[in-house]
């Protein structure tokens, strides 16, 4: 079980980050240096390592997983899945809709997410049996009764392989696609629980991808599922779904699976 | 010429239009109400009104151009120019990157132009002679010494013919295009004068879209033209390079011209 105190500790990750990523932000970054010491690389590692500071003194029977530094073994059945910077090309560029990823999860599943966006000041928690809260608010998605009033979100079309590309274009055909969006990585799903967004189909997502966003989603009325519509677990191929309002599920997974 | 008496009036025509837009932004949208009734476009009108309001008080020779409202004749030679929201897609799924477009033409020619985001109270100002600022410090480009190096943004694929498309692909694949980023309309023009972007392309732009980037780009050290290289006029058919490092100009309309 979540509670408090898993809440506040995820709280508490998130804020370290937060304060070793902004000096990174808009930091000059020249070309002509190694990518291994881009500001954006150097940002992730610090941010990653404080978090695994905090819980290797705090939680050290808990297991680890990190973008940066990969896997550490645990005895107590529960995971720390953390991406200390989602959405490193809109970091790179300097917009503030990146975000820091923390889940917790409970023999495989993920019970708490939280998402941070932490130049705006921005911060959505979800975990089972509760209301996702954005900055301490509870937070809902938005209904949506037919499928061409859809605001579908998703990273970029060079995410996608042709064949996944193919499959997208034929469910963007069918929502609002003037207003399609790009970009916005783990953002898009924030506003998604938020209400602003109803839709964000992506392929490629690992577990640290999506760990987070599932509790945040659910706890705001939504779901999440892969493109046949079935629960995500760690070998989804990072087919991923969000919905904000789950009675367009049949819609979603019929449209994917159409393709010219 | 410009002076400081424009600047002041321009930004305190962006404080009015930023105190006119933040109540709608993240107002939650129904999808049944109609269109024309939605957030933003009565974020969009009310806030050309005001903006309004303030030039036929003060300048009632200048003649104006604005997106909701069209074009009111002037005596002066100056014209201003309006879009009181660029980026629409952007703020109603509630991502602080649209921006308010300011513009003041002599004899047709951008002479100052500002870029104004409301909600993380960011502001970029150019004019004829003076060094671009943000927030009222000094910003630049960066230095691009190969196409291969640069970070290209548009603000979507949707945007493109399928003819411009493919241009548009042939010059993406020369680039850094595990960085391009899609969506951020004029705030990547903002993003590129301080050096965080190297090189924005798109097709469709009209006056109001692109009129206030040109002296924003410009005096900090970049350029703005077409897709030929030449430079900008109000029937350039809205195809528009902005680029940091000029000295990538012909690299970038060479890979522009090629088409698979």
């Amino acid at each position: 079980m979540v509670g408090a105190r898993e809440i506040e500790l995820a709280s508490r990750l998130a804020d370290v980050a937060g304060g070793v990523i902004r000096p990174f932000f808009r930091a000059r970054f020249d070309h002509e240096s190694k990518d291994d010491h881009s500001p954006v690389t150097e940002a992730d590692r610090a941010a990653e390592a404080a978090i695994r500071a905090i819980l290797d003194s705090e939680c050290p029977s808990d297991a680890i997983i990190g973008e940066e530094y990969g896997e550490k073994p645990g005895t107590s059945g529960r995971t720390w899945v953390i991406d200390p910077i989602d959405g490193t090309i809109s970091f790179m560029a300097g917009r503030p809709i990146f975000g820091t990823l923390i889940a917790l999860l409970e023999d495989g599943w993920p019970v708490l997410g939280l998402i941070d966006q932490c130049i705006n000041k921005e911060r959505w928690i979800g975990a089972t049996g509760l209301v996702t809260t954005l900055n301490g608010k509870a937070a809902s998605t938005r209904a949506c009764r037919e499928l061409a009033q859809a605001a579908l979100a998703t990273s970029g079309p060079q995410y996608f392989s042709q064949h996944d590309g193919e499959h997208f274009m034929a469910l963007a055909a069918q929502t609002a696609h003037k207003r399609m969006l790009f970009g916005g990585d783990c953002y898009n799903y924030g506003l998604l629980a938020s209400g602003h967004i109803d839709l964000v189909v992506e392929a490629g997502l690992k577990l640290h991808d999506f760990a987070a966003l599932v509790p945040v989603v659910e706890g705001a009325g939504g779901m999440m599922c892969d493109w046949n519509g079935d629960m995500l677990h760690a070998g989804s191929a990072g087919h991923v779904i969000a919905l904000g309002d789950p009675a367009r599920l049949e819609d979603v997974v019929e449209a994917l699976a159409c393709a010219h």
